[in-house]
């Protein structure tokens, strides 16, 4: 049987109708909607000889076994955010289906091939991303943290899953199913402009950024907007808003991508009439090389610091969360590249902002690599997420080379 | 009787004691404390051998029949913020107080005086400040809005009103009560820094500062905070910092005493995650000259224009409201300037921010003046708001050296 891009193309438009509204993509891990598109990929495995198996975290495995029982494995997910588009995570799940069949009808192949439906890749219900291949990889820490979480209308997270056959205080066990990987590959939509902005449908990445998330708050001194002079100011805002701009500076002298984001900045008393006492500003600073990334915090914090110096305010710094900088494996890399000049001429070497399952399997210390397609607009987690579908039928086309140059590679 | 501070001090402390609490001042218009205040004053009043009387807007006046029927007014009001302070107000009514006695204990004023106190200065408790003024300033032009104003309660204006005697249909008949006015002395705490940086205890004010008061909307677009390059981005919060800091820029280049505030920034959708998509901004433009005010909102709409084509993003204007520049009378500015200079040595004029019942007066067209006396780090309309005790002897010395000049001038 050969490849048939299309009918992946075709199939994506089948998940959609099924899963999803006139809101767009509503496969949320744990829902109804969500075992719905389990059943649906189940279906389309079927026929291939691959072996069904839900893991202790709830992660769905389809097993064709191989001559050596070395593993090439391929993941993505199904589960997306409430009005979500209609390619984040399940492009990968079913372009994995296809190259799975493409493998099967050749016979049995050298070493084992297993596509993985990660579960809740993106956290929506719970706020916790990245739950069933953080669980594989063997890095879930925080059960006690995991236990706590509830969803909007109060259901806590180990009832959830629950009803879906996974017990939170077993998930970890799914850590023996990455025993044999040798190799994973990861296909997604850009979820950026970088792609679309060259012209070029696919590119290959580099690795996840690390990440910095900081929160800067400033203290001045509320004033009357009328009765206070301006050199008796103490204002707040004068520090955040320096530091939103300076911000640019720094990405732009660190270079080599970096990306310094101020998401938002809440003011108090926040009123016409008064200096604003106090800022709570938010920093999202990331760079895929950690000394680099290391380098734009103290670039930051510092320049913060002279800021308030400069204002007569005070700044106070916190870590809100980090993440180093998680790098994809060179050899495959390599591959990747090779299999996108094959099917499109034309290559990009480009590093994921977001993170993605491949992060977690990277860090367990399964070489691994990603492909991206482009996204139009750069637009993701709303109905309008979208990808011309010749991009779509190419890039199923570079996974299915990528899987081949991997596996000749791993026999 | 000759003229006793002192005794206005006690005063004052002793109707902190009767409608304060541990919180400050509780006097807010229209309330049973605030009754107890006006009770208060009544007994103050008493044997003074002023008349007093009630008018269709409530505020409360007592008349000290003079030679002439042209009259001679000194006024401040009563009613506070909750946990307000203990001389916002109520300080210029009893010093009033004090100088009347003075006067009367002379005999029949060659021209008729008259001590006032204004209803609901604050609108602290439905929203509109200068109630009672603007009802005898006849510049009251919005009783279909104040119709329908509530308190926290529920409770509506005019139910309030009708429990203190006042009908909202009626209140503009107060206009009468300004028939025979020929000049019009408000002593107040200066509510801001400058006097206590200058060491001096009492100045004079020149007028209200004219008031712009903008929201500027800027517009970008939300993107991801890992996967957007730097320059791809449309970053509504870079417009809003940008302008935070202009601002003072503006002040500087317009001088005279230009005040500008950029009193709170919100930000959508505010996740650390996210470049801003939209930035709502506040912005407070003051001075006492309308052309220079004029001329800092142009240079404010024009920087923000500016900015925004800098980053590609949009700006939206709109005026929230204004109000014009009240100078005040450059005679009484005269005599206010000796009177302080008798008194204390030094003077200094200056403009006020905060508006006042005297800037309705002065708007009605009589020639009005305010004297300022030095506020502790500049606090008001907060429990620790606070002056030196030799200050407002020092105070009332100057409104009653002032009111003698001012009669002086009237006969």
């Amino acid at each position: 049987m050969a490849l048939d891009p299309t009918r992946t193309v075709a199939e994506l438009e089948e998940l959609r109708s099924l899963t999803g509204d006139a809101d767009g993509a509503q496969r949320v891990a744990w829902t109804e909607t969500w075992e719905r598109a389990r059943d649906f990929l189940r279906g389309k495995v079927e026929g291939t000889g691959a072996v069904e198996e839900i893991d202790a975290a709830g992660n769905q495995w389809f097993t064709l076994r191989g001559v050596s029982e070395r593993e090439l494995l391929i993941g993505g997910h199904l589960d997306s955010v409430p009005n979500g588009g209609w390619l984040d995570g399940c492009l990968n799940v079913l372009a994995g289906v296809e190259v799975l069949r493409r493998i099967a009808s050749e016979g049995e192949p050298p070493v084992t091939v297993r596509l993985v439906s990660w579960a809740d890749e993106e956290g929506a219900r719970f706020g916790r991303s990245l739950f069933g291949s953080s669980a594989a990889a063997g890095s879930m820490r925080d059960q006690d943290e995991l236990r706590a979480l509830k969803d909007r209308d109060g259901v806590a997270l180990p009832g959830a899953l629950a009803e879906h056959g996974v017990s939170l205080d077993e998930a970890l066990a799914a850590s023996s199913q990455l025993e044999h990987a040798a190799a994973y590959l990861e296909l997604h939509i850009e979820q950026g402009p970088v792609l679309e902005s060259l012209d070029l449908p696919l590119g290959v990445v580099l690795g996840t950024f690390g990440v910095e998330r900081s929160r800067f708050t400033w203290r001045g001194q509320a004033a009357h907007a009328g009765s206070t002079p301006m050199d008796k100011r103490r204002d707040a805002l004068a520090g955040a808003a320096k530091l939103a701009l300076y911000i640019r500076e720094i990405a732009a002298e660190v270079g080599g991508g970096a990306v310094c984001t101020s998401g938002g900045v809440v003011t108090k008393p926040g009123i016409v009439t008064s200096v604003v006492e106090t800022a709570e500003q938010l920093l999202d600073q990331r760079h895929l090389d950690a000394g680099s990334l290391a380098r734009m915090l103290q670039l930051a914090r510092d320049g913060a610091e002279r800021f308030a110096a400069e204002e007569n305010i005070e700044v106070e710094w916190e870590r809100i969360w980090s993440i180093e900088p998680i790098l994809f494996d060179d050899t495959l890399i390599g591959f990747a590249d090779e299999a996108i000049l094959e099917v499109a001429g034309a290559s990009h070497r480009l590093p994921s902002g977001p993170l993605h399952d491949a992060a977690e399997v990277a860090r367990a210390g399964i070489p691994t690599v990603m492909l991206f397609v482009q996204s139009l607009r750069g637009l993701s987690h709303t109905k309008v997420e979208d990808t011309k579908r010749e991009h779509l039928e190419l890039a199923v086309q570079a996974l299915d080379r990528l899987a081949s140059k991997t596996l000749a590679w791993l026999a």
